[in-house]
């Protein structure tokens, strides 16, 4: 282990092989961390936090001279709160925070500026891009695609591998950037593919496969490409 | 290195550096373990089998308290048979079985009660669901997703992308969960969608991009959304 | 660390905590190598590289009796440029080359005999396939999948999520690999998907979800599920 004299380590702690914890990381007490994790600077783990091996938290955000988006100098501390569940290979940023209970799949990469509810799951490899907020008790299934500036509300269900795009011009530096605003309750079928800046209802419904050009209201079944409410 | 001196190494093995061999484990002769890998408890590997880097194999299920699939107590060993190749990146889990010759390239994720069946391929960030058969001569290439409680028999062919679900209703708690049955030698299309509970037949093919939502007979080729018989 | 003797590391040179150096491996001046990083034989990195965790540069082919590619003996060496940001996770093939000030986010996964232009963007968990030729100022978005045998152009953008392929028969033994080429400066838009040979057109457009069966000339706009020109 390469542990760093200044991290804080609670009580009750367990700790795998080759694990680094950088100057400054904080972690609670019963926290269990697998073998050849990395936890970062800027980090804040509460108690009883279960961590999978070979995850990195506390990534840091950069750019090359082509990319839009330049990262923020100040972003804060990854926080994550008590009883969340971190399976592995995964990497979370700094400047996030997950809240109590939350389940996070393998392979999940979750960006800065994000804040997951409580109690939500998040499927293996599922992608969660900066700047977007997701709810409580919302299911986020494998391999789904969450881009960025992108409001998820509560209970919100989201099948396997869905996509979702915020820059209806394509990087030509036209328009704004926002992400689908998917509303308390709605269920997103697998594999559908949702446009900028379109709303989903409550506990609307959209099919798999669906290519959703346009807002779907409350209540509503939408399936095809492009979705057309179901009759 | 650190190894536990309660597992069992066969002969002729290979150990890259900073491994982690958990108590128990089981290596037959002639095995290549990479780099940084990790094998937890209840992995057991026969003969002439070679490993990547960074994988671990053994994970175990958790859950959260909102997660309607509790992980079983009594997985079993996760078993891995002659000659099979393991890219690196992978993550297999506590309960599953791994035929001879079969391939699994990197950043594979299996997950328990899975079989699959000998000299299969299976891509680069395939993820496979809990209860799933595999056939033998199975391609599925990179990216795509195979849903919980699916069949996939002999010979079939998996293009890239591919999506499936198990639960027509999303997670409503109605109905059952269940995955397509795909039969032998059916071929699937990149991208393609496959609905719950449908049936792909023998030698039938679905094309690029299709959304399958009821079920197709055997040699007959499907494509469009929703897909229909192509004329 | 295990940093091989006959490694060659330039001056100013960081490098993090169990770190694996193969033989042979050339390191230039300037160059930050994260923690876990594993880094084999047939490497060449230029000056100025930053590299996050747990990144594997030089992976190796191989393959299985069933699979139809099999890896070429004489690969050459993975060369990356100067000023190029790699992220975590990533994984690159020996064989390769990454021109100057390329950005490969976490989870990238680029094969053998692939070239990247000077200034591209790769997102995270984009998956590129041998024997494909990446143009300059080009973006991949998070989890797109470029097939083997393609070409794309300067400036194109590719959204989130896209698909490809590059074998009309599906692996039947039937035709040639050819995937997709894609003419400078066009859109994709996310999880589209491509099917083998076709060409898409200079500055054309391609909306998201849409499934592209045949060539779209230049300057073009097509969508829908086949994609037919908007009018």
């Amino acid at each position: 282990m390469s542990i760093h004299k200044n991290a804080k380590i609670g009580k009750g702690v367990s700790i795998g092989s080759y694990v680094v914890i950088e100057e400054g990381v904080i972690i609670g007490d019963y926290v269990t961390i697998g073998h050849h994790c990395i936890i970062k600077s800027g980090v804040v783990l509460k108690d009883h936090i279960i961590i999978g091996d070979m995850v990195i938290l506390g990534q840091r955000t950069s750019s090359n001279k082509k990319m839009a988006r330049k990262p923020s100098k100040h972003l804060g501390e990854l926080i994550i709160e008590e009883d969340t569940i971190i399976g592995s290979q995964v990497t979370l940023y700094k400047g996030s925070k997950i809240s109590e209970g939350v389940f996070l799949a393998d392979y999940v990469s979750i960006r800065e500026q994000v804040e997951v509810g409580s109690h939500s799951i998040i499927g293996r490899q599922a992608m969660i891009e900066p700047n977007t907020s997701i709810g409580s008790y919302v299911t986020i299934q494998t391999g789904s695609y969450i881009t960025a500036d992108t409001i998820i509300e509560d209970e919100v269900f989201i099948g396997p591998c869905c996509s979702m795009s915020n820059d209806k011009y394509m990087a030509s530096g036209k328009g704004i950037h926002k992400g689908p605003i998917i509303r308390k309750g709605a269920k997103i079928g697998n594999n559908a593919t949702l446009l900028p800046e379109i709303e989903i209802g409550e506990q609307a419904v959209v099919g798999a496969g669906a290519v959703v050009t346009k807002s779907i209201p409350a209540q509503e079944v939408f399936v095809g490409n492009p979705a057309r409410k179901l009759v």
